[in-house]
């Protein structure tokens, strides 16, 4: 167990180490830690395994279009937590002011951590936001033996009287990082999850890895036709890449902030957390102890750890992050 | 084979035979073909088996709020499809003139017809729209034994420089309307669409009907978490009714209409028919002919029916249809 403080501490001294100033080491911290206290895989691995480095020709990311309720952001290679979170503070503030805001980017190929993070933080402040992410073609479209589509996530922020419901799920079946740990880790996929380079289903993550591809969540047209409007939503409308994106290093990501005054329902709130009640607390099927609403399992996690002020972290993990940490003087 | 004019005809004189305006049934009859032509039971079935019927308490439609983006309505009981026209219409004047519109309606409780019409009608004007409907509870979260989802279903619509691609998808498993089919024709539900009243799973229609529910499309939490965000978003935030919706007759909608100039994409249209090609032309699995976008069968079929001039009409309904027709003077 590490203190929940030195783990704090720690990274961010490794995230400085690797050339961030002050400022931005602050955001990434907090987008890592919003994962790291829910127990996700997106957390502070992503310090030690390579997943922050800057890209060397990376330069100051610039608003390349702007309008009252609009912006786009050229990423300019920028890490990806980084510009989608200028992006939500922008939607947020034009939200703020007139009601709607909606900020695409492009030119990013670094991990943005969970969309939740984004879209809960303007969720926490009484907005609706929901959020896209497009990424390079690791799933294939029903029907296709070709990966095409990224895990392309969504993200959505509900705010109510009883706090924000965070929605943040792939419209993939799998996670390509799952992929790369069941193949380390000799373990089959869940089936139906992904298929080899014919388009035919396999458990074997060297198949999947070998010209393969995974499949969007429910292995049919619906799952597939969402994962395709967010590849639209998240690529041509907000000038990123629109094939061969790994190596285009050009992925993108929309966000939209919408104030829930404009609907002009004064119980707003309330009824949305009469909802969410009602679905929590609704008669369950035989064997099932909890109907969790989205995000809720991670909240209470993060609670959990945040009671307890420490954390189990694992041992490599923590002596890795602690020899990066040391690296930086500053 | 019934010539298509003279179905939009006897439809129309239907249609004003039950009540309605001329400028009404013009609107009522777009919605309907737009489902006949593409072979869809949202058609003129609805004339016939009194899914028109006005209510004998609706008033005129009322905007109940307003701003620059944003109109609530209070449908007042009027038929659905011309609520959520006149919706469609205010949020796409709203988006000409701002880059963005949302509308909500409540108080509506008969069909709006098929989401994808009214996404196309904008989208074939080069807007994005995005439109939720919620509905009584016939739909079950996952893990629960009792309805509190309607099928609530998602429409997309994206333009692109090759026609729009407009996407109109349940967030159920199934459509209320086709266990009610099954029923009367005796046929088993598909595997997994459905739950009896303690929530196992069950092929049996009268179960379903005798206090169970359908099932969300994937049969999981992702898809019910879906179905969740919109009970959310055209329920509490439009106003309408949040707990036993059939007797409350005051279910929900919300269309946002984005003008993707606001994102300062040039190529945005051009780079859409791109990605949609990807997809329509990739590689298929074995098995497979043929990879349709959302809604190109329709569209094909729609087609394909106008260029005949003359589409296939059962026979009953078309007797029916002309029975509705003759009684009508005007």
């Amino acid at each position: 167990m590490v203190p929940i403080e030195e783990l704090k501490t720690t990274t961010t001294k490794a995230i400085r180490g690797i050339g961030y100033n002050e400022k931005d080491a602050k955001v990434i911290l907090d987008v890592l830690m919003y994962a790291q206290l829910r127990g996700n895989n997106q957390g502070i691995i992503k310090v030690t395994t390579n997943g922050l480095a800057m890209a060397p020709d990376a330069e100051p990311m610039v608003v390349t279009h702007e309008t009252k309720l609009s912006a786009a952001i050229d990423g300019k290679k920028t890490q990806g937590m980084l510009v989608l979170a200028e992006a939500t503070r922008v939607a947020h503030e034009k939200a703020k002011e007139h009601g709607f805001g909606i900020v695409g980017t492009c030119n990013t190929s670094t991990s943005t951590g969970a969309l939740g993070y984004y879209c809960k933080s303007v969720a926490d402040q009484g907005m609706i936001s929901i959020c896209f992410a497009q990424s390079p073609e690791f799933v294939a479209p029903a029907g296709s033996s070709k990966a095409i589509f990224g895990t392309n996530p969504i993200g959505v922020g509900i705010p109510s009287s009883e706090g924000a419901m965070v929605l943040d799920m792939a419209t993939s079946a799998y996670s390509w990082f799952g992929v790369l740990e069941a193949k380390t880790a000799g373990r089959e996929l869940p089936d139906g999850a992904a298929q080899d380079k014919n388009g035919v289903l396999t458990k074997d993550p060297n198949e999947v890895l070998d010209g393969g591809a995974i499949r969007t969540f429910d292995g049919g047209y619906k799952s597939s036709n969402l994962a395709l409007v967010i590849e639209l939503l998240a690529g041509p409308l907000v000038g990123a890449a629109i094939e061969g994106k790994l190596a285009a290093k050009n992925w993108g990501n929309l966000i939209m902030v919408i104030d829930p005054k404009m609907l002009g329902q004064a119980d707003f709130e309330k009824n949305a957390a009469f909802v969410m009640n009602r679905v929590r607390n609704a008669p369950k099927q035989p064997g099932v102890d909890a109907i969790n609403l989205p995000g809720e399992r991670g909240d209470a996690i993060a609670k959990a750890n945040e009671a307890k002020g420490e954390i189990d972290v694992e041992t490599n993990l923590w002596n890795n992050l602690k020899k990066a940490a040391e690296a930086f003087s500053g």
